[in-house]
């Protein structure tokens, strides 16, 4: 008998299923602000726990949390002159403050470049104040025209990393330690994203940076999805702000800065990228609810069972939900966690009890078997491992087979519009055939060096660009 | 030899010792939008321990954690007749976005109630979906006329918890156990706070509660400041926004609701409660540093000993900083621990080493004594509990000996303006002498019952008001 499908086929239509997700597995709402949206508890809980994984790599590479006004003067947007250009036209402005026209209005900020240099600049003042390490974990707003929930939204979560140093390497490097040891080892070690790490073109740069190093994930319908940034920002917004130091030869010079981000995006592409037509996969490591206890039936015993099998697991170091809510139709729960993508369902009847099994479902390859009770909780982190791992290699292969090697601008754009990923050399493609590609709304994702590492330049020799169409 | 103080002293000008510790303390800097603030690392890492403090007391009380948008429309405001009155004068209006004037303007949240109550309308279906507990951490924003860094500011962070119950006593008892279990627990015990727990009157309620529960402090200055507030909304809420539910025999019901929420205020009201002439003390079960272990001259063996003293207090689960920039002179960098409150400071000079000692300095008690290298580890965890002990203890016994009882009106306003709190019976102020308090400024912090207890009512029989100048 045929399942009545929860959710619209991805094969049908990718958009729609993504919605369909978003809302039955009850991760987030659209708000009433166009553009907003409210994220419910258990996509709230994903983020949580991306916080925390985060948070403590952002922390080992020697940064430390601050928090930075959310209100800036609309003035200090126009000091840098590319930023206020990639910024103005999104810009939400606050008018009115306390029932008074505000003399100079503010914006609500798009992100936080300029209000830092404005407090860096005061508190720099030798080479022993360098390097200078901040993140914050803050709220943003850019005005969205074609907002989607998670990917694109007016107002998102993030965190916004910005840096001092006192040389352009230095800077340079630290750039690419956030990248590599924190950007790329939480995607792939956490959200078993694979993830490809390159350069962005000159083009696709952020507003006001020297270069920009980018994580491009391709999602289950072949687009990618740009994860986390990170920025080199030259001496720009120094010389923008007088950010200046001492140097230990006695000389003002302008600090070298960084910038990074990394946001509630990171939901959507968990979706787009684990999820199937039952609804999420999350992956264990990530996961708040590992395995989910469930009592089939409202019966003393079993609820009593499900609760021992919770604490023992929880004892083990598994994080455990119970679920005995035996009001509810055991189908409807069964099908609500198979939504929310716990990784393992452990079943428990009557009938279990009487052979001392439970029914142990396996949400990331399917698939379920009769586990005697007292072997689960040794069974248990090999599977959760095990589900880790294939994450990862099925997001791997998945982009591997859809990658395309081209040599030219109609091959790329064809392999993009069929739902790939193409790889075309920088040297055939270049700056104009950036530009058609962006005809047919394709664009450079990011450049690769022929041995799969970031270049250093634009332009360096074997240098390939990695284009498709993008969320 | 007198040191030259490196803050106003107390005594000379409070509030400007305040601004003078937050300032060389590097907790926060004024921002560049009037009222706003930076929060400083140091500053933050305050604010981190309180959430996670918090965070997991909310989660315990069954509340998960979500997020609502910074946007909320105009209408929205003034469903509820009362909160509109309230917040109104404060708000901050986005008139333009993405370039174009708005069709209807949308405010930045002040607090969350009426764009929560939109969505719990929508979630809130059967008495089975309740209670419906929700926290959300995020920024608001209160346009004010006279703000002060922390204590009063334009923008500030806080947590915000909302709550749906089936029945009144449901939503009474859940502000009441978030009032004490989570917001006095936690200001006492981690804090190290002593908190007065009270009932406000009808004149100082949250606008569009029934009740509000408050937590008041009494600062150095013996002025009084209001912590966590925890508001009974009854139906008001529910009625506005028409959140329902199907109740167990088939009829459709308002919910009952509760609100509660507690700010980066904390921070100004540590500072104001435990600082002195020094700077701030920190209690160390707050503490980000609890220990932190300096080299006094830049000489190897030195450096090698404060590293690991280090690591061996760090093995010891005590959280540690040290502290070898040998090339900034000691004093400055002692004086400037002093001012950040860590509350032990371990001292190793060469002729320490010499004989086998460390110079251990307590910032809480005062005083400094020469103890074996080999015994700081086993005595530290004493220390700290000692001194988190003492730091409530003064608190409770600054407000116990400035606490007077009183019986009219002039002697309340006399006893509040020489920096103390009156408590005065309720049945003799009343409504009346609380608006001649007023033209004093002195208010009533809250109502408390004859035996020490919140009073379940405004009117109850020996219910005694708490006035005082406040902040």
């Amino acid at each position: 008998m045929a399942k009545a499908p929860v959710l619209t086929p991805r094969a049908v239509d990718f958009p729609r299923w993504y919605q369909d997700l978003i809302n039955k597995a009850e991760l987030a709402d659209n708000g009433p602000v166009r553009g907003t949206m409210v994220i419910r508890p258990y996509g709230y809980g994903l983020w949580e726990r991306m916080q925390a994984e985060m948070d403590a790599r952002i922390k080992e590479s020697g940064a430390s949390n601050a928090y930075f006004p959310l209100f800036i003067p609309q003035s200090y947007l126009t000091r840098e002159a590319e930023h206020v250009e990639g910024f103005a036209p999104e810009l939400a402005v606050v008018t009115h403050g306390g029932g008074k026209e505000l003399e100079e209005p503010v914006v609500v900020r798009p992100t936080s470049e300029t209000i830092v240099n404005d407090y860096f600049a005061k508190w720099v003042q030798s080479y022993r104040d360098l390097p200078l390490l901040i993140n914050q974990w803050a709220n943003v707003v850019r005005w969205e025209l074609r907002p989607r929930v998670f990917l694109r939204t007016t107002e998102f979560l993030w965190q916004e990393g910005h840096t001092a140093h006192a040389t352009y390497e230095d800077a340079r490097d630290y750039a690419a330690h956030i990248h590599r040891n924190v950007y790329a080892d939480f995607m792939e070690n956490v959200l078993a994203m694979d993830v490809l790490a390159g350069r962005k073109t000159a083009a696709e740069r952020f507003a006001g940076a020297i270069n920009t190093l980018t994580l491009e994930g391709m999602m289950g319908d072949g687009k990618a999805l740009q994860l986390g940034t990170s920025h080199e920002l030259g001496q720009n917004f120094a010389k923008a702000f007088h950010t200046q130091y001492l140097s230990k030869d006695g000389r003002q010079e302008y600090v070298w800065q960084t910038s990074w981000g990394s946001t509630t995006r990171m939901v959507g592409a968990l979706v787009m990228m684990h999820g199937d037509d039952d609804g999420l996969r999350v992956p264990p490591r990530l996961a708040q609810i590992q395995v989910v206890v469930l009592g089939v039936k409202d019966d003393a015993a079993v609820v009593a069972e499900v609760r021992e099998i919770g604490e023992r697991l929880t004892a083990a170091g598994i994080r455990v939900r119970v679920d005995d809510r035996t009001d509810i139709p055991f189908g409807r729960r069964a099908v609500d966690w198979e939504l929310k993508g716990v990784p393992v369902r452990i079943e428990v009847g009557p009938r279990d009890l009487e052979n001392g099994t439970a029914m142990l479902v396996r949400r990331i390859p399917g698939g379920k078997a009769p586990v005697a009770l007292d072997a689960l909780a040794g069974l248990l982190p090999q599977i959760l491992d095990e589900d880790q791992a294939l994450l990862l290699r099925q997001s791997r292969e998945r982009r591997e087979s859809r990658t395309t090697d081209v040599t030219t601008v109609e091959e790329a754009v064809e392999a993009a519009t069929a739902g790939g990923w193409a790889r075309i050399p920088w040297a055939v493609l270049g700056e104009e055939g950036e530009a058609r590609l962006a005809e047919h709304a394709v664009t450079v994702r990011c450049l690769v060096a022929a041995d799969g590492s970031v270049p250093d330049a634009d332009d360096a020799p074997g240098n390939v660009a990695v284009v498709a169409r993008a969320y």
